[in-house]
């Protein structure tokens, strides 16, 4: 798999554009765990995920966590150039969830084809459309919905990704998720499991009941 | 105040593109109150603000409303036409805080233009951009602030806009900003006011003491 074939506007570049990309193209591995991007602090460029799965949080000043938006293959992040546009005046952080291989465009290389190509350009505002999507449902989620059923759509979601009825993640890592605390997220599983819906036990959750979270 | 001096990328348009703009444009007069327009129901157009002030909004399905931002004289609103991108998949109310004067351009005008016109595009970008940003300053709010905090500075930004200290606002209508109930709203403003912070009487709220809701 290589990047001509994954990066979206390939075609619509120019040879010059299509050149500079990848006379300045970063690979890059990033284990479990590692932070790609941190904040105000860089300006790593537009990640794009070869494979592995990267995830954009948000922090507050008291190291409180709440996931924005989730990268899985073939995903571009723009955020992690967020230096690139005036207009973004907020952090994320994006780590990486899984080992993960991705390219870096450098932000200089990207910003100067996108003054130049309304292609790319008009890609980019797609793009930043997508994840503004995601963050506004996350608000009416926040606003509307009740934790409990936030809760039953991360594990259902959980599931999903990783294919299986038996999660390994902590309570911490679920508060981190959703933007509350453990005790909250714990509180909340003990009553999901004297429901029957799932089974709690060291590190790993789980999921007895599908129909009656999806119900929530 | 003709619209080619407010328009911020008139003069990277060739002349072609605006005559274009010019020939579709309407000029448009919305009372205090009209909703401009209604999330999926409408693909308005973009909408540039000459003089009034606007108010967006999203709306739960038990219609809670939750203010995202607000345009004053000279500010183009980008989700009147979210039609326009495939990528654009929340909805938004736009109404009228004001009597206000505004320009509508058609969205398939905009979107011809903006899909030949680097310049369009990457302005369009920074549109969406700083309306993100408030979005996430808004969830960040919601997350990490208290009630408290969120109602004393939705008072001091009320009081900026107005130019007063004599608020005329429901209290019911600060909940519709802040997407909660009146009942939370109206316990809140009485504790400000036992703290001798404000002054609540029919229909108004006065600030007796800006620093103390600075302060919070």
């Amino acid at each position: 798999m290589d990047f001509e074939s994954v990066f979206p506007v390939w075609k619509d570049l120019n040879a010059v554009q299509q050149k500079r990309i990848l006379a300045s193209l970063i690979t890059r591995k990033a284990e479990k765990g590692t932070v790609i991007h941190n904040g105000s602090m860089d300006c790593t460029g537009l990640v794009l995920v070869k494979s592995g799965q990267l995830r954009a949080y948000i922090l507050s000043d008291e190291g409180r966590e709440i996931t924005i938006y989730r990268l899985f293959d073939m995903d571009m992040c723009l955020f992690s150039a967020s230096c690139m546009m005036r207009s973004i005046q907020f952090d994320v952080t994006i780590e990486a969830e899984k080992d993960t291989d991705l390219w870096v465009i450098p932000t200089e290389t990207y910003k100067t084809i996108m003054e130049e190509s309304a292609a790319v350009a008009n890609y980019t505002n797609e793009l930043m459309a997508a994840r503004f999507s995601e963050v506004m449902w996350l608000l009416e989620q926040i606003m509307w919905k009740s934790l409990d059923k936030r809760v039953a759509a991360f594990l259902l979601e959980e599931s999903a990704i990783e294919e299986t009825q038996e999660l390994k993640i902590t309570h911490e890592k679920i508060a981190n998720h959703l933007g509350t605390h453990r005790e909250v997220i714990t509180r909340m599983l003990r009553y999901f499991q004297s429901e029957g819906m799932i089974k709690i036990s060291r590190g790993t959750i789980l999921i007895l009941e599908k129909e009656k979270l999806e119900k929530l």
